[in-house]
């Protein structure tokens, strides 16, 4: 038994509450090494009459290790636990303290959960968990309203550049929004929408007004309102680490130095404001001069911020909020920001943006999500550009299972590209195979997914601004297959609670393998959903249970033999299974 | 290389700032593995410019870890990094990732160091590392006023129960003062002092008023004005966990049931409230009917004792709070505990109940300190049982030194025993060489040492109650020797800062050892402490850079010969020895 490998520490990802009366203990081990793991809990003032072992299963895996886990409902809401590790005929006990041969004649040096006290509990809404995101970028997606036009608009469908307009704006959305609905999709995130100098709108001039290129706050009412018809949440982005140059207390600061009364508001290294070798002496969105970082620990910023993030919701109804470079923020603000965001609406949905783990944001006081870059880089590892195999995404995926609390996998912001990054088309050299495979994944997988406007119509891009270009509306360029094929994967995701947040299991997913299998489960809603990466027709053969099964892309009807289900895929070919348990 | 055994993730002790400048990080391998770690660190939007390797120390061990840490000060306080880890002439990178044997391209999928925010480091009030703590159970140390006395006191110095009364008091605090200054204490711990039914207090009646018996807040003002003058804090003891039985709220829910306005003050499970086989049917501390458990989600309950915590502060100026049972109350209370009581008093002290590693609780937002009872256990495992050799105790100690940033390491409350355990005499079987041992060893550690009322005196006493009993305060009953052991210890750590806020490094503790030996270093301060635990003499030899030593507990002055020290040191004998760098 390889001890250095077994890992456990309270809380976070390792120690839980899942909900008000459901504890979830987990524990990592090397890859393969334990046969059996038990969790030896009871409450530690009844312990003789309250303690117990509870079987952990092997939840998931990455390349390394194993992570077992199990849950527990104890009666008085508070456990005492060590856990028992088996390797054949090998015993050891863990305690907090060490690994011992003995069982632990007391309680005492075990791991406690104190007490789960519901507040403490990370509970994101529950709409999110059903959801199916779309991100606009609201200067590129549809000019609605020409009377709005900045001055030298391009005209629509040319090249984007890191400084140009073409005259999208809210009333486009507005008339778009059967496009959004036929898709089938139930959340916008919107890249910011107010008052602003660039393109992109991240160099806030004024929190409080919608930019008049987009439209005013009666057209952002509408909007909201018209959203909400259709069953569709809406998500605005706050850009509070930073705000723009042209932002009013910032303007004072650069007019008046140290004698500004807004000095404070920022992280000023020295006075009078300059930059020097493209770096200022001020702190900035990386050393961005127009991204001054906001000091969100002055109060008079902190309120003035949480007064805007209020106001939206409260003023236009919007559901909730990406925050922008959100963890070079601090942590108070955040936990502040959540209580006025949810006492405004305690369903909103709070999104941070963070490219890396993120345990520490997704403990129940800060946000419900992150946007899942990890995720991001999985599945392009694999499906996209070949650097990961099928066991290697497998690990992955698993590792990255491993890192949250259930709860946070379930709502995870799952992205495969954004006005942050290369589209997915062209990262995958326009080979709409690939696509289609990791668009795949990216519905049938745990965590809520989100499309770049665009991308179910095949428009490409590289990176920023090629990322940015206009939306295609002419029918003629659009590719509506694409658009059929990511309706149904929506379709499919909705009428099937185990694709949202039903167990998943790998099934198949070997060394040098370009085969993916993996089972989702939720009550009677068992699924297995088959995937070719190989250009060459390969075939599947799948150990199940049931014995009649349903390709729910196609209709056709399956037959397992002998507990097994045999299918050969095409070249790229896929299948969504599910059982007939009937 | 073992791998798995390699362990870093971002926060908590692992990555931290120290102060609004500086970063520390560490990384776990096994023991003994590697040879050399470097942290692979830069900006990350300067990562080509600014990207270099920082050697780091190996800086604390345990029984299957090294533990390794550097720090860096990043003038644009954000840090993206990696390690790279070597064994010989094997060299790998590790990212957040994976592992790696070649260094990685770019910093995108390193670790990440968003931003130092100054609110979110932690910092404990300075004069915490610096303070000695004395802990007083005030039924129990001297009755200054025997106007007070309840009803049926017993005899001063009589066999304390679970219910009998004595008649301690705060005028009899008062009227010991010369005794603690005597002794050089500058901290002050008392257990509730608020109106409640039992000796112990820890059944609040109301927390608005002191304790008839004990006196009133007149007294109470008298008391913290007389340690003021004298250079000691006094810290209360905040029973918010749990409420009395006699607390007005409870007994209207007692007697109104579910028709009390009160009833969402407690977690009652059902009406009305009963006790059936002795478990109540509302959640209590433990099973205990006297001590129903509050609601402090509660607004009402909330507000209520925030009131209490600031009032206290604002009406008679105490220094701080203990809080009992800490750990069962939900976080977001100790949060906004936290924002209340420094609000009063920046300088405020926030000492909290935890017998268990305490890592969520000490990360800035919540306390400053716990209680170290893994502390008290390895020098008790060690010093007083014999059930851990030196090198089991330098394991144990270095565990914990590895678990907490090293600013909670530095005012970790380090106690030997309680009212609620054992005192210290007594788990030493009366030997009270072991006993000055232990002190020692908690005297010249990093941390806040504490001393249970009447230890100083040589006092005895079993579990509770018998560790409760009347303070001796006849000259001729107490060990004077003692007494002035302990002052020495005081006043050597008072005029050493090494001892307080110096490295801590073991320099000799062997398998199936007996020989303890460390060293305390800062800046020209440089101490070492030989402890012999044997019950025979034992020869150290301590291979040292200076010359010319002194042992501070006796003057006299020492020579190394050859880059060693050479001490026999009788059995039991102890050393604390100075360098003399002039």
């Amino acid at each position: 038994m390889l001890l250095e490998a077994v890992y456990h520490r309270p809380r976070l990802n390792w120690s839980y509450a899942y909900d008000h009366e459901t504890i979830h203990l987990r524990l990592r081990a090397k890859k393969g090494d334990l046969t059996e793991v038990f969790a030896w809990a009871g409450d530690k003032y009844a312990w003789d009459t309250t303690k117990e072992l509870i079987p952990m299963t092997l939840f998931t895996s990455d390349a390394m290790f194993d992570y077992w886990e199990c849950e527990s409902v104890p009666l008085y809401r508070r456990l005492k636990y060590g856990f028992l590790l088996q390797k054949g005929h090998e015993r050891i006990w863990m305690t907090e303290s060490d690994f011992q041969t003995e069982r632990p004649a007391n309680p005492n040096r075990l791991f406690e959960f104190p007490y789960i006290n519901r507040g403490d509990v990370f509970t994101p809404p529950a709409w999110v968990k059903d959801a199916v995101f779309y991100q606009i970028f609201p200067e590129r997606f549809a000019n609605g309203d020409p009377s709005l036009n900045p001055d030298n608009v391009q005209p629509w469908g040319g090249t984007p550049k890191p400084d140009n307009f073409f005259g999208g704006d809210l009333q486009g959305v507005i008339d778009h929004l059967d496009h959004l609905t036929e898709l089938g999709i139930t959340g916008i995130y919107f890249t910011p929408i107010f008052t602003a100098t660039t393109n992109h709108k991240y160099d806030t001039e004024d929190y409080m007004m919608v930019d008049p290129h987009f439209g005013d706050v009666a057209t952002l009412k509408r909007l909201v309102d018209a959203c909400h018809e259709r069953g569709i949440r809406v998500l605005l982005d706050a850009v509070f680490n930073h705000a723009g140059r042209t932002f009013a207390p910032f303007v004072d600061v650069l007019e008046k130095g140290e004698a500004s009364v807004y000095k404070d508001w920022f992280h000023v290294r020295e006075f009078p404001l300059q930059v020097v070798d493209n770096i200022p002496n001020y702190d900035a969105f990386a050393f961005e001069p127009l991204m001054p970082k906001l000091n969100t620990e002055n109060p008079e910023v902190k309120e003035y911020l949480l007064k805007v993030a209020e106001y939206w919701i409260r003023e236009v109804g919007i559901d909730g909020w990406r925050l922008d470079v959100a963890n070079e923020v601090d942590h108070e603000f955040w936990r502040d920001f959540r209580k006025v965001v949810k006492r405004a609406n305690p369903e909103a949905y709070i999104l941070g943006e963070i490219w890396h783990e993120s345990a520490p944001w997704l403990e129940g006081d800060k946000f419900d999500a992150v946007m899942n870059y990890p995720f991001t880089d999985a599945v392009l590892d694999f499906f996209v550009y070949g650097t990961l195999d099928a066991e290697g995404f497998a690990n992955s995926i698993g590792k990255q299972l491993s890192r949250y609390p259930l709860q946070a996998s379930e709502v995870a912001f799952n992205l495969l590209d954004s006005h942050d990054t290369a589209r997915l088309l062209t990262v995958a050299d326009g080979d709409k195979n690939k696509l289609r495979l990791a668009a795949l994944f990216q519905f049938t997988f745990m965590g809520t997914p989100c499309i770049y406007y665009g991308d179910e119509i095949g428009m490409d891009g590289d990176g920023d601004p090629d990322c940015r270009k206009c939306m295609e509306w002419d029918p003629a360029k659009q590719d509506r297959d694409l658009f059929s094929y990511y309706r149904k994967l929506i379709e499919i995701r909705g009428s099937h609670p185990a694709l949202r947040t039903g167990s998943f299991t790998f099934l198949e997913a070997g060394p040098q393998g370009s085969k993916l299998a993996y089972e989702r489960n939720l009550g009677d809603d068992l699924i297995i959903v088959l995937i070719n990466t190989e250009e060459t027709a390969q075939t599947f053969l799948v150990d199940v249970q049931e014995r009649s099964w349903e390709n729910l892309l196609t209709g056709e009807p399956l037959r397992a033999e002998r507990g097994r289900l045999t299918l050969k895929l095409p070249a790229y070919g896929y299948a969504v299974l599910q059982a007939n348990l009937a």
